[in-house]
């Protein structure tokens, strides 16, 4: 077995792609903190049960395990920073008012998500906490659109979704989780004969209510005029309808704003959410850049259950769709002791340039950094030339 | 069992920190880079073996375990980025000239470190690779006396020993690892006792030597002084003197230079070291800042053995103690449907101005950004004004 060989799906980041993830990490970070995210660092490992705290089994086959010496009790290496950051919320900042919170960092699954290569993501994700309204989706939606626009990743379709629907429609009847996950997984691959097997024996309204969600998707105006005639007319769905026409409104007044449709069989994570959910995609890639949207339980395991929205998305794969170029030129100086050379170096490095010094003996070595300029002595002072 | 509860010596890193953890990462890769340091992102997780290659029993004590479902094989989470570092550097690199490297990312402890509190550090540092000459280690400690001076963490003072002087005066004499590990416990706790049980059966010769290289540790003058007297006069112990000497000389000139102290017998990580080894020390903090040195053989295990050094730090300890201070302030704007509002906002934010919307009835919420601006509406015109 070679050292240096790795574990399927895991990958080292060379410095090309390492220096696109990083500018693309600040521009984010910069942007979550302009609309007033603060910036919080949950830990890598945590005990097991917290980690799992309200999430289904699909969490919990992603999840590494590892004991931990001191407790001898089971670690979880996360699989999805949300749940942290709602306990974050809930008990450790405990605030009465709205809180804005956003995160960024390493996430690791057993095995590689549909769509994906790695088992490891850089998870970014912003959340807020503590506004029950719309206008907290809204300013989420906004926020993600802004920063996908800055991200240059071409046309952004955003996909609007309500778990409250299935909710309404459900009523009083209750099916065991597994079925629910076998009805959103047919939903979403939009499997008709898959359906009727899952709803064969559940009561004949909501199985006709469920079939006619599988066909509402497209443009906002067909699904909501299709959804108000075909769905059962209770104060619910109603309610639901509304809150999603009204937030398709405010988005297409955004800056740049993405191309709407409504896909009310995308229950992706319906367990999870409570309200309005969305997806974002962008060409070149087969599934969502991000998904968000409202969950409003998420907080009552650690204590405290108050509304929250939010989304999420891994960088690497966004910086793998990026039309933004990180490119950086640099400045070649030679090694010297001459402390005027010393001087001049550090000043240019002070105001953002790179400058490599050449160190003696290497001066044959490849250019890794695009040296267009260097530092040459004229007259007894280091100026800077462009190269031949 | 609270949901909450975190696992001993790990915990959440809440805003005021993480945004002052967040800016000294950003100053310190962008420093990085300015010296030509090229980031790269080695995976959380490898197959153990790779990530113990060529290290001793305490990184592996260090390691959490884990198994890869995929494969059935035992995976480590990273304890220490450097030897990742190295072998990118030696296998995918596989670069001829000088390459520098610079990393950041999570490292993981089965139990807190000596003087640490932490199970998980954030993990900063810098290696050179493909120069075997002093000039690569000078620019090791300008790059972190640079970065130290730019955290504003107060005095520094930095500790230089020598790898070669120990190796030169075992000679030919091989003692077992375990008893190498006791003596530079021993040498560094300058533990007499410890020592003279460590050195009872080693060759009289070597043994005078060790116990001389217990009291070199002092200013530079004085030890190299002494060390010239004291220590077997080979030709390996006067280039390892002689090296240390030309460096002293050459981090004195730097700007911003630290204190500077030769201690002989701080051997820590001896056998991951060849060459000049350092460690630097701040005010407040009993435990070395950063370390860091010379360890030529580090890639062979990845099939290439050249020249390197570098050194790392734990941003979370360097964030506890540096004085930058990193509030920000904000503007508070009003929820309001008015675009030329919106539009006033995203001007703002592009600016890299916090704008904080309150959401409908939350007009009362405490204020967490210190808005000292608001955004008022003065004859149809959106204005920033100072707050009351």
């Amino acid at each position: 077995m070679n050292r240096w060989l790795l574990p399927e799906n895991i990958a080292d980041i060379l410095p090309s792609e390492a220096r696109k993830i990083e500018d693309l990490r600040r521009i984010l970070l910069d942007r979550f903190q302009a609309y007033g995210y603060e910036l919080v660092m949950p830990p890598m490992l945590e005990y097991l049960d917290s980690l799992l705290t309200g999430s289904g089994q699909d969490l919990n086959l992603k999840t590494f395990k590892l004991v931990d010496q001191i407790s001898g009790r089971t670690l979880g290496l996360r699989a999805d920073m949300t749940p942290q950051v709602a306990r974050i919320d809930a008990h450790l900042l405990n605030r009465q008012g709205v809180t804005r919170l956003c995160y960024a960092g390493s996430i690791l699954h057993t095995r590689a998500a549909a769509g994906s290569s790695s088992r490891e993501q850089l998870q970014l994700g912003a959340e807020i906490y503590g506004h029950a309204g719309w206008e907290a989706d809204l300013e989420i939606q906004a926020l993600l659109n802004d920063v996908l626009n800055l991200s240059q990743v071409g046309e952004i379709t955003l996909d609007m979704s309500h778990a409250g629907i299935l909710t309404a429609i459900l009523g009083d009847f209750q099916p065991k989780s597994e079925s629910l996950e076998e009805l959103y997984s047919a939903l979403q691959t939009k499997d008709v004969a898959g359906l009727n097997l899952v709803l064969q024996d559940w009561p004949s309204e909501v199985k006709s209510a469920v079939l006619a969600l599988a066909n509402l998707c497209g443009s906002p105006k067909q699904v909501l005029d299709q959804a108000r005639q075909n769905l059962p007319k209770t104060a619910a769905v109603k309610a639901a309808l509304d809150e999603l026409e009204r937030l398709c409104a405010a988005v297409a007044d955004l800056p740049n704003s993405p191309e709407l449709s409504l896909d009310l069989s995308d229950l992706k994570g319906y367990q999870y959410h409570s309200g309005v959910m969305f997806a974002a995609y962008v060409e070149g890639l087969p599934v969502a850049i991000a998904r968000g949207g409202r969950y409003d339980m998420v907080g009552k395991a650690f204590g405290r259950s108050r509304p929250a929205t939010g989304f999420s998305l891994d960088i690497m794969t966004l910086a793998r769709i990026s039309k933004k170029d990180s490119r950086k030129t640099a400045i070649l100086a030679p090694w010297s002791n001459d402390q005027t050379l010393s001087q001049e170096i550090a000043q240019l490095r002070s105001q953002g340039q790179v400058v490599i010094q050449l160190l003696p003996g290497h001066e044959q070595d490849g250019d890794e950094f695009h040296c267009d300029r260097e530092l040459v002595n004229q007259k007894g002072a280091w100026v800077v030339k462009t190269r031949a």
